[in-house]
């Protein structure tokens, strides 16, 4: 079963980002932002409280020390900054996750971070240690160092299709700093083909192989409800029609 | 027997803070910064494997969000986010001790958050309440609201007595920005008191009750490794002559 | 001539936060954040810049250092920590201002400061000299520790009436965390009264009195371009009566 | 003549760093931290004021935003992104230097800045922009990016020799995260033969050329007290034989 996972509960303070409450009874499994690029002690609470609402898995969403980059900045940090600061992340929010009488299901890196583990392998050591550490998979992108150091560590891999950010030919995501909206027909094609071929059309109109285990869309792109619920059906629908 | 507790783990990033490996070997207990006033994930890394190599028991050591102040200027900040707050940090501290194969031991708030906890109604019971979410014992000032408030939510209370702050008649701390050095013999004399005549000297000179289940000794009061290795010999001494 | 102050820039990172793009249009003055509850140098550079397009008088809205509070909270912080934190926050601003080849035209503390120079002596003196030292008025609200200290320390003062907060029967303001939208009628109807008759009706229903040399509306009031739409132009009708 | 800078001001908060009281008698001119590595609003005030006790310059001496981490670990930022962070150090610094009747005597990156400064042209262009801006010459490292960029955008370069780091056979620097205590007299050897041969010895024993407008000594070098003493007398030594 494939399942959609969302980066949720990123916005900050008085700041809000995302539409959480739209977005939650369309996945099975929230990414939540742990204080280091978005989130606060209040907002972890209130996300942790509505994914367990709507019954959905948690995960914890780390990232680079940077509120103001939105964690979307690179950082020269070496692998025990790195570690250090991803089980002080995970460690915060496994706190509330227990409190509201649940368990932590995955791991996700954010942002900058999660290109990082995909090109410095002391950076994916880093998410693959604290993955051990805490007993959990980590979400990722496949073909990348993130795939082949978590699986050499002996951590649980779940491979990663982004349903609203572009590839370009090597498969490599085009990360932006700021998310735009997308045509939710183009989308369902894109998912559709992503787990029905195993492949996906880059920004340059080839299609390269890829893998879907969890489908992700970002909560801060502007029309994330109605992505969420048109990948939901998309999944089922395929999932029913590849099961026959 | 009485233990010995002290503020550890301080430093943040560069800037280094109290003398924990020469006071360690002295303590134990050692209260934990968890980030918020003091201590960053790497500091709090090394602070808990420092404490395991003595065989010290580890602490959350919680405070207001304010690093610049060091948590000592109060803040108004509603129950809601007190209790957000002390479960954001110890849920962090605790995947470093669970980490490091120990187990999370107590609980104290920091600075100024200890003084409003004495005081005001809704500090203590998020102190109480994030206590019993974690089941642990909290470090706190006897006969204030700490201890009222605590034992009324069925939270086990630990008195504390400090060796290197003074008293006011009524039994308050005199809380100050920056610790100073303290005399030794002044400091085991005072000690000794308050665990064998359950009395403390104000600095008016008056001799009021108190109570002494640990004694505390902060660890940027300049002298503080001749403090805690002092108060260390004075408590057993003493405890050898209770004894007999 | 009555002005219309808003606050503005109060964006931080990836967070929006009020229409700045939709209100400046209709203001007079800026009171411009300066990263210490919201904005960060990129939104200020924004910021001035935009108000630079409008003619808009650019201002320094500083706060306490409590970003994820947005200086909503209440600090106990000393007379030369207020002191240093605002001349920090106004020179940072000033910078950006100058840059663009403008003057910096006044001075405004924003929140929880706002409300603590109105009661503490020593507050509303940090706030008084920081104004000499940059030799700009501050907008305040009359009648409070704010208009008598600013007044003794040979401060200009200029009386500021809160067009989308309500006021209690002492004349203090009911502050919120987050504002709420305004009813646009009761709003015009409220200025008006304000700027004709020197009156306020509170909350409880008696008229008090009150003075509106500036009239202040919030960026983050959620009808607030409609909001400061109807107050420009009542402005403009009123005084055009009275001058008659 | 040549001149003695040192990195002074990095304190932060409770946290001391750097004898600055030691070393400001025998500088000219004080690189001050501006908040974003190290220092804060309260501590810029005592170092401007300290420095103008002495009579020595100021110069801002501005970071990425990284308290953590001081300056000392890359982030990707643009081009928009480093002139803004550095506008605003500079301005709140300016804020600090004028209420002291001082006027800001030239600019200066910290840690991984100057470094990024050396290699990539729109970090180069960021601080020559700042510079423009505000009409002050730029400390930095001869033969980089730095001095190329700085002086194709007309703005006064003024070549900087490290008495307290290693160079490398390239001319660049071995920066590191602490500095540790150099030996005295191998410093004032280093120091008299860039001043008078023009000349650096490399990790490696190779000599090659270099050029001192300036002397640097950072303030978190363990002896730097000593090292600025030594180096005041060794330029006035050598410049007197010089001047022969």
């Amino acid at each position: 079963m494939v399942s959609i996972n969302c980066d949720m509960g990123e916005s900050f303070g008085i700041y809000q980002l995302g539409d959480d409450q739209g977005i939650m009874p369309h996945i099975t499994h929230a990414n939540v932002a742990c204080g280091f690029h978005g989130s606060d002690p209040d907002h972890i609470q209130k996300t942790v409280a509505l994914a367990k609402r709507y019954g959905v898995a948690v995960g914890a969403h780390f990232s680079l020390p940077d509120l103001q980059g939105f964690g979307r900045r690179e950082m020269k940090m070496t692998y025990d900054e790195l570690l250090n600061a991803i089980v002080y992340q995970v460690g915060a929010l496994n706190a509330f996750v227990q409190k509201a009488g649940m368990e932590l299901s995955h791991l996700k890196p954010h942002g900058a971070l999660y290109g990082m583990a995909a090109k410095y392998d002391h950076v994916a050591m880093a998410v693959a240690h604290a993955a051990k550490e805490f007993n959990l998979p980590v979400f990722g992108m496949a073909g990348t160092l993130q795939e082949t150091v978590y699986r050499e560590q002996g951590v649980s891999f779940v491979a990663e299709f982004f349903a609203d950010l572009a590839y370009d030919d090597n498969g490599d995501l085009i990360i932006t700093r700021e998310h735009h909206a997308m045509d939710v027909s183009a989308v369902i094609e894109k998912v559709k083909t992503a787990i029905v071929d195993g492949k996906v059309k880059t920004e340059n109109g080839n299609f390269i192989d890829t893998r879907a285990d969890t489908i992700c869309v970002h909560s801060d792109t502007p029309n994330a409800v109605e992505l969420v619920a048109a990948v939901n059906t998309v999944i089922e629908v395929t999932e029913a029609v590849v099961e026959v």
